[in-house]
């Protein structure tokens, strides 16, 4: 908490900073324009250096449409605590929010095979080397798209701050402010009804025990 | 996880259920349209009855677009667990995911203070109890939004399913697969500086202890 500062809101440009967002979270929300009106749809996506991957079922109608090349801008958010203010007006939530512009590209099959299991491996790594290698029909049923970023398409927001003071929020010394943190946590793995015999293998020990 | 289905993904038409993901959490994704192209805002927001209310700086450009009357949708995410199948394929989340869609209407002046009292009470009941009443300042510096909440108006696909199994995956049946239930936890609330010598109060520490 030492590193909070009396900033509300500001924008980062530290792209080590975006990356560690993109790589804390595993969802983002994908939005576009479909028939002059907003379209948005939650996705699981997987930074790769300078890409973000998404990939989707290839009926998926919004997929279709930012894969056919429409602008698209993928949020991703963290909430780090909520800000309890000396006043409910200056009560804000710190956060870290990143937007990044598209279009988006499909990959072509050749890049496919390697893409997905990029893709999985930065969901869970070390799944890979666990399962056998995805087949011929389930890569031709996968649409695989990049995001790239570049250096003027993405904007980092990161709030991270103390409430105002008693005497900037014009309130009573005597009332509590502070924050409470939020953290989004792992539970023990839960096996399927037929997978209860046997070991839990690393990729998932790893992943819940935080080492992941 | 005794209600776990076999559908990895389904629509849900139950309003109760809406409900409850929307009061769960405290942001969503904004999306419109600006000048043809996609804009998104994560945005705090709390459901009062049939609508959601937004609210943010008179000042905030998105949010005066969408003040404007622009089509809308505010897309709320909740992600419940890693779906570790035997397969990489096969593999995903599980995940309550609402789409609420516009136009949203601006708050008149006379039903911002209220609506305002009531938002501060959704994100952390108690509080207003607790604070002075907002001045006229600040109620004139705070943009209020209202989403209604209309029958036709929303989308909730809910995800809550066990992995494959290794037949349906055409996998090695040695291979385990299950869930790593994911959940959002709050820490002990931290003081800020000027306030270590007051006592936590009620409203944070029902919501820390999970009776908020």
């Amino acid at each position: 908490m030492d590193q909070l500062n009396r900033f509300p809101e500001q924008g980062v440009t530290d792209r080590s900073a975006l990356d560690a967002l993109l790589d804390s979270q595993w969802v983002g929300v994908l939005s576009c324009v479909a028939d002059g009106r907003p379209l948005a749809v939650p996705m699981l996506y997987a930074r790769d250096g300078d890409r973000v991957l998404l990939h989707g079922s290839t009926g998926a109608g919004a997929l279709r449409q930012v894969a056919a090349g429409a602008a698209a801008v993928l949020t991703v958010f963290a909430l780090d605590a909520l800000v309890v203010a000396p006043t409910t007006f200056e009560s804000s939530v710190n956060y870290r929010s990143a937007t990044i512009r598209g279009p988006l590209s499909r990959l072509s099959d050749a890049d496919r095979e390697a893409t997905l299991d990029r893709f999985s491996e930065v969901i869970l790594p070390g799944r890979t080397t666990e399962v056998r290698p995805p087949s011929r029909k389930e890569l031709a049923a996968t649409l695989a798209l990049a995001l790239p970023i570049t250096d003027d398409g993405w904007l980092l927001k990161v709030a991270d701050a103390w409430p105002a003071t008693p005497e900037e929020a014009e309130a009573d010394p005597g009332v509590w402010s502070g924050l409470v943190p939020v953290r989004t946590v792992f539970d023990p793995a839960v096996p399927a009804p037929w997978s209860t015999d046997l070991p839990v293998p690393p990729s998932v020990t790893r992943l819940v025990s935080g080492d992941g």
